[in-house]
């Protein structure tokens, strides 16, 4: 498993050894020792290589948030959740390439398309203490319904898709039924830049 | 590793095969097996299993937050973002197991203690597509600095810790310059219940 490009050492970061010690098609465990601003000495760590990832928010016409209920196996539970996957391990990782993303995870998980614009809203690390998992976060707006339907993966099993009114969406927040950091981030974001 | 008892099969879901890959004292890979509502055959996957976690908003008397400054070896930054930690593996998980993490992070990583309310904010999963990782989230409010000073761990490299007004945390998410799940997650519920 290569690493993505998304990660480089810069400025006052080395990467002074890195060793495999598992790997499979969805992550990678590395031992690795690291010299940082405040420990040139390097320091010991283990890290989980994931994807990087895109994150959607679609906004409707009418201004509500299309999520998708998921059965996540990690957690045991069914979640609702902004449309959400993986960026390609060998791609260029470019605004291009990420944006393209976005728009076929909307498309597949959704069934709905964008018709106006794809806004970036930066990006976030679901767990910076242990893995380099990254995603890019958008807001579509308007999304409309797309004449195919969605395309989902064989992997993924998503058994609803749903719009919600703003007001909805932030009675499910503040009441812990929403509780995935995708989501999460991308109404953090939305919210700090007064957008819902 | 043993798994904590936070996740567990509930109704419809039943972990059919479990088998560990990789092990180390920070987290453990696990190739399983695992009947959802939707797949009764049972559907394979890879989870990483990590301890359950801490996230407290402390709020100081007038009113700003109080963030640390941390260097996190998986992604090579040193980041903003709102004191944590993780639950002892073996301990009840029950609410004041809970709560008394909050509170001996708070004072671990910024030195100042609650002299007041410690609220719960819910919880949420950091990537609940790979990981059992989740963190419960509380707000402080009011903190109050101590006498005695932070007790960083030697594995944690805080180089700083400062309180922010409201409207610069608001610039620093729209900005992308606080990109931690933690930090987004716990503004999200505080956003989301009219608390910031």
């Amino acid at each position: 498993m290569n690493f993505h490009k998304f990660i480089r050492d810069k400025e006052g970061w080395a990467t002074l050894a890195e060793e495999e010690k598992y790997s499979s098609p969805h992550l990678g465990v590395f031992a690795v020792k690291v010299r940082t601003p405040t420990r040139p000495e390097g320091c010991p760590w283990t890290t989980v290589h994931r994807k990087g990832a895109v994150v959607i928010a679609p906004i409707t016409a009418n201004g509500d948030l299309l999520l998708i209920r998921q059965e996540r196996i990690p957690v045991r539970e069914t979640l609702w959740e902004c449309p959400a996957g993986q960026i390609e391990e060998n791609a260029a990782h470019d605004e291009t390439t990420i944006r393209d993303a976005a728009l076929r995870e909307l498309q597949e998980e959704t069934g709905w398309e964008l018709a106006g614009e794809l806004i970036p809203l930066g990006l976030f690390f679901s767990s910076p203490g242990f893995t380099d998992e990254h995603a890019h976060l958008f807001l579509a707006r308007p999304v409309v319904e797309g004449k195919s339907g969605p395309a989902h993966d064989e992997n993924e099993a998503i058994v609803e898709c749903r719009a919600f009114a703003p007001a909805e969406i932030r009675r499910m927040i503040a009441g812990n039924e929403i509780r995935d950091a995708n989501t999460l981030a991308v109404y953090a974001r939305l919210s700090a830049m007064g957008l819902c």
